[in-house]
């Protein structure tokens, strides 16, 4: 059964998230079925990251095994034709075939996301559930001067949701940068992988330094504490976005 | 009575545009009725700008005379916690005092517009109803060539709409540059003021161009045609923002 490797968008904003729930629709739920109606074949996709109820992606990784030989531009314009015919905010942005030793989870290398913030006294209308309205005048050298304190490898408990199935709380965290271009505040996150509700705790308490109160000291003792409970508030999910998953240049060691 | 200058922001997807109408929600009528809770006086809004059904601004400008001399801080602040009680996807990004010389369309010197395109083969999901989808690669030194013979003072009957008001076709189009960044395609055009649909009709014929189907020659027959019929189709309305309005430095002559 030929592997294809599918690269997915979606605007998380109607969805529970990526992976099926008893209690809304899943991102998962409508590309398997758009599967299901164009190759007649009951799928299950492979995922590299299981975003949240409203988290977007804009190169979300899967991969799926289907019974017959696609071509793969065929896989992704059958699948986007479904997906509109359904009115999904998701689409396919690229189908290719992969070897069976590609795993979209666990051939993973880095993952890759954007937090973006918008900083300014007007409520949003383009933006609105796009990203994060901050109102309060955010210092972004003090964020990216604290935000250096959480690089490298460390336990992550403070910043780990209580429902987080990770077996460790030890991660290693690659990159953590706030860019500002005039009122628009960029965040890039990168790991190899990532504790549930990681990111958006890191840039909930990141948030408090950039408005002056919580010092890069506070953010040390945070991580040190080893507590939920001395995390900053968590990031809205709106603002969050799955950017780009890495795999080794081969696509299927 | 003090003179106050709106700069507006709104998504135009909910709209019929800025000016009222009886045949649904106008983001004038949105903007005064925010205006009459805050102040409780009846007003009606000058703006440089009358966008259509589903048009964008990220920065519309307007102008009121309100009978109280407001902080203009308070203004913007008043205003927008109003459209957020109201659910609107409308903004005041600033409010300013002006002198009473000010007019937001008299006075206005170069208005700018965005259009918005997104070039691939995948249906649009997060510029959803932001940017126009078009599917088939584009070639935007093509489309610039050819927008170059549109640049000058010329008369556009062929690009404005039937119901067009202006008293003369005749205008001048400063710039209508194409510019690509991947996948996206952004254009933008000034004039001191346009017809009604012209950016739009500009957009849709040009677009011919970059797909190949029509040659420079043909827009240059258009233009010199005088002919409404003799247009490309009309570019969506969704990829459509104003952008920003010039006024002179003092912002009163």
């Amino acid at each position: 059964m030929p592997r294809y490797r599918l690269t997915i968008e979606y605007d998380g904003t109607p969805y529970v998230g990526w992976q099926r729930q008893t209690n809304g629709h899943a991102v998962q739920e409508a590309v398997e079925k758009a599967v299901l109606e164009f190759s007649k074949q009951k799928v299950t996709l492979q995922v590299a990251g299981r975003t949240d109820t409203g988290v977007h992606a804009i190169a979300q990784t899967a991969h799926v095994d289907l019974e017959r030989d696609w071509d793969p531009v065929r896989v992704r314009e059958a699948i986007n034709a479904y997906l509109v015919l359904d009115e999904e905010r998701i689409c396919v942005v690229d189908a290719e075939k992969v070897p069976d030793t590609f795993h979209a989870r666990f051939s993973a290398q880095a993952r890759h996301y954007l937090y973006r913030i918008h900083n300014r006294p007007a409520p949003l209308t383009l933006d609105h559930r796009r990203a994060w309205w901050c109102k309060r005048p955010l210092d972004v050298d003090a964020m990216n001067a604290a935000a250096k304190i959480l690089i490298g490898t460390h336990d992550f408990t403070t910043f780990r949701a209580a429902q987080c199935q990770s077996k460790s709380p030890v991660k290693t965290l690659d990159a953590i940068t706030f860019s500002r271009d005039g009122e628009r505040i960029d965040v890039h996150v990168s790991a190899r992988s990532f504790l549930h509700n990681q990111v958006r705790s890191l840039v909930g308490t990141l948030k408090l330094v950039g408005e002056g109160r919580w010092t890069a000291d506070d953010v040390q003792a945070a991580l040190e504490a080893r507590d939920h409970q001395k995390c900053g508030a968590l990031a809205p999910p709106h603002g969050l976005y799955l950017l780009r998953v890495d795999y080794p240049d081969d696509a299927g060691v």
